[in-house]
């Protein structure tokens, strides 16, 4: 399971110096959509050069124009971009093509999709899926994320996202999505280094636990 | 009917250049997200300098986090920001929330919306609806806008968008949505101020007979 940190609502240097003090444990940095909006996908690569061995993420909430906005992201260094799952079945198809073309990756993002969208998207198996409860349903209706049903077809790759904090994150220790996307659990926190180390030692240990139950 | 010019996948200093030979003849200038995720709320805020009596319409396409989003839209100068009608309902009050609380408004794009969503969408009538073929669904599927059947609701206001050329526009005479979105066909015109000037005739025209079939 790898540790993707959002990071969002701050300026590019805040947020290079967040990453900073986690680095040693996150594997992938995702540059959020409010960067990208608020200062272009220049943003994108100031954090790749930053962070040059890193997975980098942008999350661009694409739902049209995809290949022009996914080309963008790549070449600035993304190593993965995202796509809206409700955008229209054209824009999806798109996306996985620039992606292909840059032998890069495609996260398609379910927020708000229906059960009918998702069955369409999840033709695409080298996309990873981001099972996201969002900023505002957070804030405004108090909604958690429960991880959807699919995510436990071995064949697909999923990400978690929406609120997660070292109380919240034992939820997933059952069904250990291929990435956990953590934000403010870790850039709010007062020492943000040992925040994130809490969370791999956490994950680390579940890697174990699995590995010993496999091997039995 | 006012014009709403589009200014998508440029340079801002080009966009303003193109937006400068058109601007006797269009109401509405829109930052496309092209320049605001190329370049970042920056764009809007030059635009709106560039012409600060037009009214400014940032496609942000905001599908999360709108109170920020949209915060930093109308900070920088714009009259009006876009949502994606299939956000979260969160999402789209949040977004009519901060339109208020600045006296500004918001667009919410019906791209791939369902009649459902589109029948909770349309209690917001302070809002304005943009029926909204995309980009790639006109390069890769050739889908055209017909415009939907709500738009002729005396108590909605309506933007159509996708595609929108002088042999197009004659398909939305009867409807007389509020706002005709015209990019590529000025933008690209070999003479942008000409190409701007033929749309504004043909809808002065349309007014003139409207309202001499009103005063009948």
């Amino acid at each position: 399971m790898n540790i993707q940190l959002a990071l969002d609502r701050f300026s590019v240097e805040e947020a290079i110096r967040i990453a900073k003090n986690a680095e040693d444990f996150v594997d992938w940095i995702e540059v959020g959509t409010s960067l990208i909006k608020e200062y272009g996908v220049e943003s994108v690569r100031k954090i790749k050069n930053a962070f040059p061995n890193k997975v980098i993420v942008a999350d661009c909430k694409t739902i049209d124009n995809a290949y022009y906005e996914f080309d963008m992201c790549f070449q600035a260094g993304a190593d993965i971009a995202t796509v809206m799952g409700v955008s229209p079945a054209a824009t999806i198809k798109a996306c996985i093509e620039t992606a292909n073309t840059f032998n890069k990756k495609v996260m398609i993002d379910l927020l708000n999709t229906t059960e009918e969208q998702k069955k369409e998207l999840f033709q695409y198996k080298e996309a990873i899926f981001c099972d996201h409860v969002s900023k505002d349903e957070q804030e405004m209706t108090g909604k958690k994320n429960i991880l959807t049903k699919q995510a436990d077809d071995p064949l697909l790759q999923f990400a978690v996202a929406g609120g997660i904090s070292l109380d919240t994150i034992e939820h997933f220790k059952d069904r250990m999505p291929s990435v956990v996307i953590i934000g403010s659990a870790i850039t709010k926190a007062v020492d943000q280094r040992i925040a994130a180390e809490q969370f791999k030692k956490i994950i680390l240990q579940w890697n174990e636990e699995n590995q010993y139950e496999n091997n039995r």
